[in-house]
Parts: structure tokens; sequence; C-alpha cells
């Protein structure tokens, strides 16, 4: 790695490492400068601006989360075992993903929901493949009577929410219980979609 | 009104506008008195820190959700109505509630929930009146078979879940049909606590 890449490498992480704490739209390239440390016109001149810096966290992020959430499932045998694998892979993801800062994603999704741009559309492209991904482990579960298009993607829509409502009742409301619940209202979801137990 | 509580009222009022926009963490003290007009030290003769206004800003968000989506469902019957009142409120709140920017208390949830502090505990207690109001009301759709504790927090779980999963399909991912998606895990989740449909 040239020197250039590791630089360039070390305030992606650094940026990252930020985004999960305060927000990717509170990264501060004068904060990130000041602990690597390297002058603001240091990162300038690897990023032209805050925004294609943000672009490549969502990146960097995407690619940890396949590596730590996707490609693991892909490990467990096709149908209910893999739906599981995939869903437990994305609540620990959600637990200590990315710095133990909660998921990126989620927090990303609430600040720019609202504010159309490059970095709203690089987020709703790596959501949109993340559903392809549920979409695909879900669909080897169902049993063909259930393999209508909107079986499935009630499947996929309760798959996520039930995801959401463990980082929400776990992080925020301290529920001992939300990842027992969770994976109760996934073998519901699953039951719906007549899969073997 | 005196002037004093007015002029207090409104800065609470453009505050509650800028958090829904920003994150309540995005709050600026010099934005707001920009905006009313005011000076900075004229808001603060009323607020003595930007922690009291959030605090304030919490207070005045949930005493328009419990007149926008709580009392409204009181008018439904007891059982599955009054679930489907609640639920339906809670949707349109996530769509539309104060000034349209998404549901303050999900945004602050992912802002404060690794930030101990007065805020992340006002949130918090907001949290657990709404899980309250939540669990009472899904208690009265539940079958006496049905009524173990156990099975009513899973239900809990499952209504505030799918409400998430609602929001960020709609206001993140554009789905047209995430609502008819939350209505029918909801029917699903009825059908659990062995409601009539």
């Amino acid at each position: 790695m040239t020197k250039g890449k590791a630089t360039r490498d070390a305030i992606v992480g650094q940026a990252l490492h930020q985004a999960v704490t305060l927000g990717l739209d509170g990264l501060s390239v004068g904060g990130i400068a000041q602990s690597l440390p390297l002058s603001k016109s240091g990162v300038f001149a690897h990023f032209r601006s805050r925004e294609a810096l943000q672009l490549e966290v969502l990146d960097r992020a995407a690619a940890q989360f396949k590596a730590a959430v996707v490609l693991p499932a892909f490990a467990a045998p096709t149908g209910p075992d893999r739906v599981r694998a995939l869903f437990t892979g994305y609540i620990d993801w959600m637990r200590d993903g990315a710095g133990a800062g909660g998921c990126l994603f989620v927090s990303a999704a609430q600040e720019f929901d609202d504010r159309p741009g490059l970095v709203r559309d690089r987020l709703v492209g790596i959501m949109h493949d993340w559903r392809d991904v549920v979409r695909n482990v879900v669909m080897t579960a169902a049993a063909p009577s259930c393999a209508f298009a909107s079986d499935i993607e009630q499947a996929v829509f309760e798959f996520l929410a039930l995801a959401l409502g463990y980082q929400q009742s776990a992080r925020l409301m301290g529920d001992r219980h939300a990842e027992a619940r969770a994976h109760a209202g996934l073998n519901r979801m699953l039951a719906m979609l007549g899969a073997p137990a």
C-alpha cells in the first residue's frame, strides 16, 4: 500500500469511527484531521469535499457489513437456517457493528431520509442491495404455496422491522429480552412462509 | 398569556421545528434566535442551557404526540379496534407528525442511545410511557388464553417494530406498500393474541 493510499485509508477509518458516534452528518473534517493528525488541507487533498468523504464512509461500512453479516450467513444451508443466520448476524451488527456505536445505516437513514442528495442516494442504494440479499435468502425458506411475491415482500418487511425494533429496545430502552423477542417474531414470520421449524 | 410566556412558547415551537429537521442534537440557539428574531442572550434568558431547551422540546413533542395519537385512539372500542386505531395514529404521526419531518423520538433515539445524560433520560421516560400505553391497549385485545405477560410483551415489541419498519420503508426507501405491510404485520400480531378479526 502506497503512503497516499494508507493515508486515505486512515482518513476513511477515522471518519467511520466518528460517524458511528456522532452521525454521518456530524462528521467534521477538522476533527478527523486533528485526531490523525493531519492538517485540514491534508484531508482535503484526498477528498475534495466532506460529501465525498461521507460517500466513502458509507462504502467502507457497506463492505464491513458484507463481510460481517452477509457472507457468513451464506455458510448456513438454504432455507430457515440461512434466514436465521442472516438475522442473527444483523442483530449482532446492530449491537457491535462498526465500533459498537450501533448501525451506521439506521442512524444515517434518520439523518438523511428528508435530505435529497448524493449521500441519501448512496444510502438508498446500499439499503436496496441489502433488501435484495434479504429477499433472496427469504425466498429459499418459503414453501411453494407461499412463494407469492407479496408474501416474500411481507416477510422482508418484517425481517427488517424486527431488527429495527431490536435496536431501539436494546440500545435505548435496555430491554434484555429484546433479542429473544426479535427471534420470536422471526419464527412467526418463518411460519407464515410455511417454513419447516 | 404573558409576554414572557409567549416568548418562551415561541422559542420552544421554533426549537421543535428545528429539531425535527436537523435532529435534537442539531438544535442551535443561534439559529433559533435568528429566526424569531431574538438575541442569543434573549433565548438564554428563558432557558439557561441548550440542554434545558432540548428537554422542553421533548416535552412539547410528547404533548403533541398524546393529543395526536393517544387520545384519539381511546375513542375506539377496546380490543383489536383500539389497537388498530393506535397503530394507525402512530403511522400517521411518523409520516406527518411534528411538522412532516418524521418522528422526533425515533431520530432522537438514534442520536442519544449512546449518550448518557438528562436528554437521554427524558427520552427513555417518554418512550416508557408510550410503551405503557401500547401495553394497556394491547391487553384489551388479548384472548384470556393469550394473556400471559410474555405474549403481551411480544405483541408490544412487534407493534413498535412494525411502526419503525414502516418509517424506514416509507421515508427512506419510498416504498408505497409500506403502510399496507405494516398493517398486515399488525393483523398477524393480533391473531397471535387470539383477537377476533
